[in-house]
């Protein structure tokens, strides 16, 4: 996919909302775990349910290693049913890898051949030779953490390193890297205000925004300091939406609070 | 495994050497390719014939990842054949994760429990409440990138944050976080004169020491600056030994690099 089919898409949806498949045995409709991949068979009834509505998907890898083989299986279900199905969705393996060059050349093949990914989450604090090699696929994306939403991204992230922040550090540097126009940002929603110094930084480049509702963060804060001429913003729920419900009718309710989320996003574009 | 467990077993074999097991289908011996698990049956072979010389092994998980589900089913075979037949060997699970809390719990419980590594490499951008949730694992070690040894390790982690360079605000901030104590870090071997500073901060966690051989890093240098009183390194060596050679003798080279390095250290201890 391009930054501009994405952008069309977007346009087309009236929504710029990503879907955080972040699936735990635990909290998914217990009738479920009757089905031979209870997995799948969750990932797949909310995509059925809210397709039409997001722009994009985002699995988190860690949610499919904690079940070994099975999970990894569910997590190529997953994906080659988006890819079939509805291949106008923007897929994200939020992955957060990064290595040395030989290694991340593995990662992103694994990621973006094999399963066939639009894009993949990547750490920075390796630098440039860790990042590049998931920069040289033509039309797949890389997007690398600079502010996230937690906690802890107080404790390095908006540290001074030579007299600016080291987020800001990350996001200069990275744009004198090869193929940097494949790379997209993680920046948090929980810091609305940052988003104005950021779009100093990248004017243009797609934010992979997570932090909205469950974690705090406002719509309409991030779109008002953080929307570029292409809209530029991927805006992930994950628990928000897919567990808006655990009974038997998970699916129709995940879709009210994607609808809420979306007709929230029309209304801004 | 406990750190006295690990320090002993190192007086014991008289070798502070860990192997790294990036099993590349294009660079192991060709016969092995028509075997139902070339993968495994490398690894086997490479485990049976240096597992005296060698006191830790480190499968880095984008080599399975890369071979998507048939790949996780060989680092799952390879972690159970470790754990079955050599019960005294630390294992590392070279992944570099970190994410926010509930993700990186995620992540440890992948595995900590589920395949049931003695260790997992993570990274350090997210801070405390990205790597808190892998130390709270009792008798399990995280293994946090505190200096690399690739060239883009000069991008951020030389930074001058707050006076003083990033790896080492990472690493005195480390030290602050809950169960610090099953802390151990990643510093490469090609700044041997780091070892110095970094040994004022972290007198005796034990380091894990990637780039001495084939990226360079001299093991005198790294033993001069880097060892403590219980040892405190264990020192990488992947390429350099599983791939000695790619004929049917490969795992008879590998024990002969791997003796190598085993009597060198040996030497030094």
């Amino acid at each position: 996919m391009t930054t501009q089919q994405l952008h069309q898409n977007i346009l087309d949806k009236k929504s710029f909302l990503c879907i955080g498949l972040d699936v735990d045995l635990n909290k998914i409709p217990q009738h479920l775990l009757a089905t031979e991949d209870p997995i799948f068979e969750f990932n797949k009834a909310i995509i059925d349910a809210t397709h039409d509505l997001a722009v994009a998907y985002k699995p988190n890898t860690a949610f499919y290693e904690a079940y070994g083989l099975k999970g990894w299986l569910s997590l190529e279900k997953t994906i080659n049913y988006i890819n079939q199905k509805h291949p106008e969705i923007f897929t994200i393996a939020d992955a957060k890898r990064g290595d040395i060059g030989n290694t991340s050349a593995m990662y992103a093949k694994a990621f973006f051949e094999d399963l066939n990914f639009d894009s993949v989450t990547v750490a920075p604090y390796m630098g440039k030779d860790s990042v590049e090699p998931f920069l040289a696929f033509k039309n797949k994306f890389t997007i690398m953490l600079a502010l996230t939403s937690n906690a802890g991204a107080f404790d390095f992230q908006t540290k001074t390193v030579e007299g600016e922040e080291l987020y800001k550090t990350v996001l200069k540097t990275s744009k004198d890297w090869e193929n940097s126009e494949n790379l997209m940002y993680v920046v948090g929603a929980t810091k609305a205000e940052y988003f104005t110094e950021i779009r100093k930084i990248v004017p243009n480049s797609f934010l992979l925004v997570p932090g909205v509702g469950a974690q705090g963060g406002n719509l309409q804060d991030v779109c008002k300091y953080g929307m570029s001429d292409n809209v530029g913003l991927l805006i992930n729920s994950s628990r928000g939406v897919i567990y808006a419900s655990n009974g038997e009718d998970f699916a129709e309710k995940a879709r009210e609070e994607a609808l809420k989320i979306q007709q929230e996003m029309a209304a801004i574009l």
